[in-house]
């Protein structure tokens, strides 16, 4: 774990496998699921226990958990967990940031010969709940961020999600599907952005929440 | 709200407002707070009971809190919230991002002549407990970030915090006090950087955690 390199937590960009994270198609995702529920670990091992992760490369550590391949699967995954975990009346958030691109990525890419459908596709497609979502994106080493930002503000305008503009950060609201398959186009908008070699998006989204907003 | 700007979720960079928050010396955390317990309305409500927050702006929404305000004083309602929450046992997390000089960010800049101590300093400086925190700093547009990056890692090094790359982030330990003083010396650091006008610092830590890490 300590000699691996990574993105904005990057350490060691003098390194002879500095470079590799560029020109691999490999995406990843680390997220935490948070279920507000004393019976959290049983939520979390349940879901883990439903979802297909043979399409990524994953680790887990006392903060977070990490998936990694290519981008389809890697969301497939994610989806999966959350929407698996999900129970009537329990508040639940889920913490995620998308990345891919980073100067010093390596490892974690045993995966990236895998094709076909995503895994997880059929089984989590007829589960939908409400949720509120926030995210932020970060095009890195660009110097016009802020015109891939508002790009992808009108998408999510576009996806019918009513982006509203929040200090740090952009709010969405949808069906728990539709959020998904956003943070995805997302994604995939960055990487067809000629200008952009390496992007987080970070994302949180909750349900079930008991918080009333403020209008 | 709709008609706000903000940093990385800006839609709105032509506006009028724009550079706003590049010229004033306010400072601000988004952040929510994840009691994985039945009871984390009354954790969530008694912290903000005893937490002082008369030297920031805030304000709350179905996902998260804002506080804005000069950087000691958001740094201070930060930490004491996630003190006055601590319950011993209990397993929760705090996920935030701090974060100055977005070029679209306006408003909530209400208590800028702040000075003096910190209201909360004095009352939590005696709690003490380990945490786990992970931690992704993004200073924005400029084209040499790895190497901003890579000096944060050391301060971390040299704070006895034993960071670790993980992908996508930068793992350290120690205590919650270290942890926060740590957290605002980076943003202090990027106070200082000449070639950063904007950044964001994404964390999370956790405290009680069931997970033991894989060595």
């Amino acid at each position: 774990m300590q000699n691996e390199s990574c993105c904005t937590g990057c350490s060691r960009p003098d390194l002879p496998w500095a470079g590799r994270g560029t020109s691999l198609p490999i995406a990843g995702c680390r997220f935490t699921l948070y279920p507000m529920t004393d019976n959290f670990i049983d939520i979390i091992l349940g879901a883990l226990e439903k979802t297909d992760t043979s399409a990524v490369w994953s680790e887990t550590d006392a903060l977070s958990t990490v998936y990694r391949g290519r981008l389809p699967y890697v969301a497939d995954a994610v989806k999966a967990l959350f929407l698996n975990a999900y129970r009537e009346g329990v508040h639940m958030a889920l913490e995620g940031q998308f990345s891919k691109g980073c100067p010093g990525d390596v490892s974690g890419d045993s995966v990236l010969e895998r094709r076909g459908e995503a895994p997880n596709a059929a089984a989590v497609a007829g589960i939908h709940f409400p949720v509120h979502c926030k995210l932020a994106l970060y095009p890195m080493g660009a110097a016009d961020y802020i015109d891939e930002i508002a790009k992808v503000w009108y998408m999510a305008k576009d996806a019918g999600l009513e982006p509203a503009t929040i200090h740090y950060a952009t709010r969405i609201e949808g069906d728990v599907q539709q959020v998904f398959d956003y943070l995805t186009a997302v994604c995939e908008q960055m990487d067809k952005a000629e200008n952009v070699h390496h992007y987080v998006l970070h994302f949180t989204m909750n349900c079930n929440s008991p918080t009333v907003d403020e209008e």
